[in-house]
């Protein structure tokens, strides 16, 4: 790379964790990967101007505005990277995308699938390259586990088994936050999001599903340690049956009320002649069974450099990626496909069909029976 | 024990898989329990006279006989063992409470509730003791669960996530057996009675069900190497969303055509402040969560002679018990209920309950539905 | 198996831990293998007849005696079993052997490797069958190992690494027992030779070590709740470099002192193109890497009906083995190899070998310096 | 942070794995921690000037150089951070301490003992701040077991037992590398200085030490797919008996040849009355025993926001740090101890006792004996 290179400018709204671990992917992207594109931190957009001036300056971004409309609409921005308050996401996205630039969306895509399809649609309109920040789908071994599905090495795909299942709002204690509001959060929405982006990924559409949707605790402190308390609108824990247009079977299950859990992203997909199971608990393991007899079983498969992009970070096996890896690696994608004009994946269109398999769950549910997934 | 002690006389019938391990769980146990009788292994039922005779000498029965009939009529036996197809179980085991015998029945109880009912019925109105196959709540560790789940130390419980899966049904040449029979046959049946019975166990009776069994080998052959298939009648893999009667809610899997999977009968139970974790895969551990920080988290508790009655085999913890095991402890305490006259668990009244709840997330899948479960 | 199949007729020296392990799988083979003779209880003896006449029957045996001389020259007495304190094990065996009766006789085989000599040429003198209760190396998952070795898919052996770590004298309140007596006790007598059995084993014959004994704990009450401190004469943990005669090199640790392990008997052994891991925590699994890549690693095989003598036991895979259940495998091979005549492992020769390993190593602490195991 | 904040301006020397890894610690330290001063990345030197160039730019630092020299002596460089090949270390070291500026030195300090002393005497008459990069301290979960081992919760330490195997030198194949150099190559010195630095951070001074140092693979080709072979100079594998200067005894491997390992940097540590265990294989784990019995056993910790300074890169547990995380951890106390003035660990006195520990087992290896470790 040299000063030549053309730069991409990035425009970020948001500075809370997933703000910050945007930031840090922007800024540590050029060093481990080869991109097109020089990556600038342009402009930081965060409440108000003191917080974004603030912000910008420890984040490294060049300027910052408490407007973020100034930041969708400025000419120096060629991404903008949503990170604001779920309500926010279509707003910003749909005033970006107005002005030809790339979206770069953390999930839930928005509030409902009604939101997520406009926001689909205007991004197919606009001809704008898009992701949607399934993080975990960056993981290489996520990338083997799709290889060796496409391979046929354990058959046909007859089941999988989802869950997420952490531990954040297991205690009555944990107030509410965004995430308990009534648009967009609940459970499902937040960790079971992941579930079906993994299932998708990996097996495919989703037909039909039957939900179960549980609030463990109905009601929290307004904030930590109030002693107001406010009715739980969402749930705690959700479980579903799915069927998938395969012809695979399964259940997911999203709980962030899982005490003792801190990360059990994890999934075993069952085939014809074998096996894959993973957990997010151990990122960098994955588990396959390929044939079952007198020596064989689950192989444990630890990242290394045969799983790209792992050797961008690290030229040795067994080092460990971390979490903040698997959004670099996302990000430099989303770069790749901005610079190249490719689309790359998960997309809105995609994140559109995830929010509809969410919605569709949370409907079942409702209405105790059978649904199945509009296709749209 | 002396020549004194009086003598429990068992019957057995059947000599397959689980007769053998019926007999050598009687054999067994006198040795490693003390118990207030001394166990005679009166006479074998088998197919015909001949087997009977060559497998009664093999497992040391004093007598043999091709007729199960007389052994359940028999004066000079006590007990009666059913380890006969599932259509033999119901006949015999009214044979042998019609003459005040106890009865000591494989699972499943009989091919349908209906069945499972009469039995019940019948054992209670003559008051004598029975006991069920469901060796698999014999594991002291088990116990363990149970206990800390009555202790509160994982506090209220809210989830259960229950699972039998194995492979022997993963290929589709895997020929037909007594397994796939209409009556009482499939994996529901057959793995996912033992979930129930551990969720019955650990957590308690269950309310509602939904189900969905799915047959992924439609067409299996007539028997080993045959070219002629004939259709499956029954589930190879059945899901539930389930709740329980306390509110809890969950999901149970049943699986024969879990590629890779050989034994995992696990478990993992949510409560409000802690979590409990199993699989059968491992049975000398249980995973124990009650809080967790800064230096806690899951705690796999290793099988000792602190569990009893792990010490009757081993005075020395870790050295692990193996699946017979507990089928030796199923006996003593068949044995001592017998001897005592006082009730143990599972009994036919548990194991009608049990098999309500599996007839009922078949019928819920047949009918696409939530269903409750009669508490009959 | 019929009453015309000729008898062969124990008579054990013991009841305790080992008397009775003993005991139950002498009642059990029978049950489990296909057997040339069948096998009687014929006489138990024990530390005073009052005693040696409860345990008899509480055991299942026909008779009893409180002197072990006259079981040792008791005509009815084909096989003598001895679990008596180590200090009686060589008069014990020599008795018995003068009578021709084939001995199965506990670990350590005796207190020296000199007393394990006079045994061995005794026995090989009187051609009598012998068997040393070397337990770990009757499981299925070892032999497995062996074969693995041996068919040379994990290279040539360059390094094994092995352990045997309790903690049942971690704590400086439990009390001596025969296992600190000077003569044949300490970790490294214990617990090592569990290791050094394995080694030789797998790997073969031991040439060099270099060992480092430490007494952790220099004061143990007499007994149980004693405040009358003793020294205590022998290690509570021992390390070794080893070399192997074909070239490998390695390490081993016994440790009674293992605080938090009750029976890390483990081992990973290293070749050019492979590897096998193994602990005894977990007997029912071995972990193989035959190559490391894109989707290789270790695979967990799981003992299962493939591993002979597994399928005795049960059929289905998965369904673990117990502790005592290697008992009953080493009495198989001992009781086949009695019948026919046909030698088994391990011998009064090896038991021989892995004493005076042993000893070497003692020696090596005490001279702080490495020695050459003596090939006797 | 903001412009007026002072920078420390870093010169760094190579640009392979280990310089990449200093590069990208250095760019992202800033945005994850609070530092007291700006990092600017003011000047890579590399092997000539148009390699410097293109890899600075690559790297993000301002200005290049193809000399070390021009690097170490420049006035607007206040940090030299060294990942120069072995045998460079002590005169780039030299040069940057003379100009009275900080150094930053990647392991193993020197090609031998007398060099690292050096080294440190040079840092110590300066009094400039030094870190050598064992990076695998860093770890959050090693400051918590080392708080553990200080609470006194394990009781006093008896045992340590510590290993780092990988694989990369398994194959005959695998050629030649800086690593197999005479001078401080060796898998001792490369991998088995990571095994002291934890044995010493943790445990404390070693006294004495018995190596055993082996060469499995005696001639490797001069470089990749190179038919010319030429003898190995170094060890492929060793081990080692420790006593530790606090009375605790040991043992040590280092094995690059342990096919099917890649990342098995592991010890266990045990105490009187518990007993924590790690692996690098699961960085995101330590395993702790503080007592044994019926509910308590390893308790399995994961890595969290509890576990500074995980929190500064993600505030959810379970999340997953990965290897590149711990040498911004590294740089982060590195920084902070320049820009206060306090020393920070492990400096270039920890380093070379250290080497010393590595030479002496080597020496011992030699001399076929037992050596005491000067504590120089």
């Amino acid at each position: 790379m040299t000063d030549a290179t053309p730069a991409l400018r990035v425009g970020l709204v948001g500075s809370g964790f997933m703000g910050r671990c945007h930031a840090n992917a922007f800024r540590a992207v050029g060093g481990l990967f080869d991109l097109p594109v020089r990556v600038e931190l342009a402009c930081l957009a965060d409440i108000d101007e003191s917080s974004a001036a603030r912000n910008a300056a420890e984040l490294g971004f060049e300027r910052s505005t408490g407007d973020w409309r100034t930041l969708a609409a400025a000419d120096d921005v060629d991404l903008v990277a949503i990170t604001a308050p779920n309500s926010l996401h279509e707003p910003i996205a749909l005033e970006a995308i107005k002005r030809g630039k790339a979206v770069y969306c953390e999930k839930p895509l928005a509030t409902d699938s009604d939101g997520a399809l406009r926001m689909q649609r205007a991004a197919a309109d606009a001809g704008v390259q898009t992701v949607v920040g399934f993080n975990f789908l960056s993981n290489p071994l996520i990338a083997l586990a799709k290889e060796i599905l496409e391979s046929g090495d354990i058959g046909v795909v007859t089941g999988f088994r989802g869950r997420h299942a952490e531990d954040y709002f297991a205690s009555p204690d944990a107030p509410h936050t965004f995430r308990t509001e009534p648009e967009g959060g609940g459970a499902l929405a937040d960790l079971g999001s992941h579930v079906v982006s993994l299932a998708r990924h990996l097996v495919g559409p989703i037909s039909e599903v039957a939900g179960d949707l549980t609030t463990i605790v109905p009601e929290r402190p307004e904030s930590a340690g109030s002693a107001n308390l406010k009715p739980v609108p969402v749930d705690d824990m959700a479980h579903a049956l799915v069927r998938f247009e395969n012809g695979a079977a399964g259940s997911f299950e999203a709980n962030w009320s899982a005490s003792g859990r801190t990360m059990d992203l994890s999934f075993e997909i069952t085939g014809s002649t074998g096996s894959i199971r993973f957990t997010q608990e151990r990122m960098n393991e994955l588990l396959v069974c390929t044939e079952r007899g007198r020596t064989s079983g689950y192989t444990k498969i630890e990242a290394g450099p045969e799983h790209p992009p792992y050797g961008r970070f690290c030229p040795a096996p067994g080092h460990q990626l971390g979490f903040n890896d698997l959004k670099v690696i996302e990000v430099s994608r989303l770069v790749e496909s901005v610079a190249t004009g490719t689309p790359t994946f998960p997309d809105f269109r995609e994140a559109c069909r995830i929010q509809q398999t969410i919605d569709t769950i949370r409907r079942s549910s409702d209405q105790r029976q059978w649904l199945a997934v509009e296709s749209g």
